[in-house]
């Protein structure tokens, strides 16, 4: 028998207290006694998967013109459902730890948690109240934000965070090292081929445009250096950007073996020591 | 000797069942007692690469106008050695493990394997029963798929494989973030540029497509922003596509380095209680 | 009590030395008692920061250009700044190890940071002594490598400089592989395009340009092959450079993961060892 | 001392059997007493690099007009030096192990090693002798080639090499694995763009050359899809490519990784047991 189930769990309870706790333990991924997420959580990561495909499509005329009221009924009722899950989450936060039901509930709406779920089920109505507005009808994308919620408890995120927080400082570095690269690489360049083409670097900041695509390897095409000296430094900012890349892919490799290396290692130590 | 030796092996057996026990172990990599893979397996992988290289080549109309009646020659040649291969199978299935003989050849014939190895028959004979449609040629190029059933034993990819599923979770949630780094990148983008280029902004799914070639770091240059608060959101999507990249690899370099690490402690550990 | 604090801190000193030895711990990393930065030093890396910024913005016409009273404004406080702060670490010199007060004073202005630090300096001031020479401010940025000083004592970079130098000759010889992959590319393109395309592939040297961003998988995208021969070669080279890219990667996630693990291990050693 | 010296080190051999010795160490790698290079092998590496130097350099025709007499010196020059330095390898090969001087020198002749030096010399000098052909002149970019004799011997390549091969499979799966993507993707975008860009994904082979580049995150920009569908599948492929490139940089790093701690491992084994 589990000790720490939920007090809810008692028999002798009222109906009503028997069915928000059912719930609490549905909604709540904590609290959730099995593995993997509750068949109801389950439900709400289709629905938010669901609505942010639909607030996605929506802005493509294409697909949205002709289709507005199959969008209307989807985001109404997108609406309704977040809405409802609100509202019982709001009944059920009393099944938590603490002991006063009022602050616990006034806890939970003004929890960052609590006030995104209310600002997104305001943008889902919002259009239908005043004006069709683009960015209210977009601030829906941030549903899918909601997301990190169901997967904050697992274990592989917080192992991830630990790992990248392990290597924070030599990550920081690397970042360091990257902007040094840079700015150099662009103010080479400005120097090199300003004159040229003072469209795209005629400035610093505009050649660090074409020194950010260069660096990150994605190089579009719209900026690259015509004169051979040009070509000689831009060679060496795409050898160096190789390098800030392999540097922290291999710190993160490196943080990711240790940490997994550490569990291992306690849970050695814990066999060993029965 | 080899106690595990298939039962075939006897030398009292009639002479057909004997050849059927030599072409089975030929033909089943799993019971092929030597390391490597069989001289028939040898073949049929030389036969599947060129079967594949002479599909892709037919598409292409400078190869294929002329040289019909190689291809077709290619095409008749390579069906009747895959049909004979199968058929070779379904005679040899009956050495496997189990006693119904006929249950054994029902099981080759219908499981993915068998309907798989059919159905690339029924693509290399159709043209010339049928219509030439480009749609059934490209199937043969399916063959290419057969590969994977003969190095499924492979010790290679069961590590691999285990590698990857081992860190599920945490490739599971790189994904989802860079999903949403995706859609958040676009929507940006989408909002900036959506006016200026309609075409290539002006909707999320357009922008996604930016969104997906820049992340990828890939950059082809049909898309890019042209203004310079779009470039310092394109900038910043760049940047976390390199940390997009970086974390898979670092998973997936910790989970091989993990999992040969447990196979090399493991043999330790044996040789020790040794 | 730590044993190790610096003279200066005795109570019986007069008030212009407790002053600078209290200056000389703010200013030296090495010897502030405390984890991270000295307040007075968090307000150098702001202003090193923000200047860089203020470098970098105006190089750009549509910033500078009627503001210029404003940056004027900023470079002269900048300028005082830095010469404060020189001043301040010439007069704080003397609290280092040594006797001789006047070889401190001299070995700082003449040490590399010392006249990094001047250099600095005078190139603030230059532009209003002198003409305004878009070399000069552009030696401003130099001030952001000063910033590698107060990093230089931190323990992720020497473990990051330790790692990567445990890896050197794996290191030179991948370096050694792109170099040899980068001429014998560009060379077989040459040979295949150099009369199709001179102005791209007309020469080795003009050949390495293509060699360079395809092997660094940047791919701008103002030089490919357009013949079938050299599509084939470029497409070596191209998977090639993945492997150029991964060999590196790999040696300095290794290499990392070691240096973290020795680390451990002499830990652990010194814990078992008490 | 050491016991393990060349014989030649004797005091009481002749004048020219000592000369021989000494520089038969110089010019042998293996035999070499000292850590690093010999200073007459470091002067070789030093005249390759040159020679490869000039020898790129020679194609360009805006550097090598109107210095033909300069690259003629130069290539005389290496000519000699190459010359010289295969008769004296010849002349020091006795010194080697065996006991046979004639097929020693005759071996050397015919070692791959000694047919490649060759090569190399005849193409310095044919020039000179025939026609000027490119093709020649080029094959004295083979000299680079030459460098690996050096670092052959190396323990970091060694260590590299093992790796590599220690991951064998997993490599080779990784690459049937990205030949598959490869075919697949360019088959997909053949059959959904073939009709609108003919020139582009006309065929498998012509969709092959997009394929790779984007595969290898390159993107010239040259082919990328214009439909929607094509998109969507290029969008799958380029996904697909960073899990390519992650999977044998992952492998690579826990081979490089493994490499090592077995290294140490066998160090700490050998030192526990004295």
């Amino acid at each position: 028998m589990r000790s720490d189930a939920p007090k809810s769990k008692g028999r002798n309870l009222p109906f009503d207290a028997r069915i928000r706790g059912w719930l609490y333990e549905q909604l709540e991924p904590n609290v959730w006694p099995r593995k993997g997420l509750s068949p109801i959580n389950i439900l709400i990561v289709g629905v938010i998967l669901l609505g942010t495909f639909a607030a996605i499509l929506q802005t493509e005329p294409l697909v949205f013109e002709g289709r507005e009221r199959l969008f209307l009924t989807i985001e109404i009722s997108l609406g309704i459902f977040f809405a409802t899950e609100y509202l019982a989450r709001l009944w059920v936060v009393t099944e938590g730890p603490g002991r006063n039901t009022i602050s616990k509930r006034v806890g939970f709406v003004f929890s960052i948690s609590g006030l995104l779920d209310l600002a997104i089920i305001v943008a889902t109505f919002a259009p239908f109240v005043t004006v069709n507005l683009t960015m209210l009808r977009l601030v829906r994308l941030l549903r899918i934000v909601r997301l990190a919620k169901l997967g904050r408890m697992s274990v592989a995120i917080k192992r991830l965070s630990k790992a990248v927080a392990s290597r924070k400082y030599e990550l920081l570095f690397t970042m360091g090292l990257a902007v040094t690269v840079l700015v150099f690489g662009a103010t080479a360049l400005h120097l090199i081929e300003g004159d040229l083409q003072p469209d795209k670097f005629g400035s610093v900041p505009r050649a660090m445009w074409w020194s950010v695509i260069t660096l990150t390897t994605i190089g579009y095409g719209d900026v690259y250096p015509i004169t051979v000296l040009g070509k000689v430094f831009a060679a060496l900012v795409a050898v160096a950007g190789i390098g800030l890349i392999a540097m922290p892919t291999g710190i993160l490799a490196s943080a990711f073996s240790e940490a997994v290396r550490h569990d291992d290692n306690a849970q050695t130590k814990h066999t060993e020591e029965r």
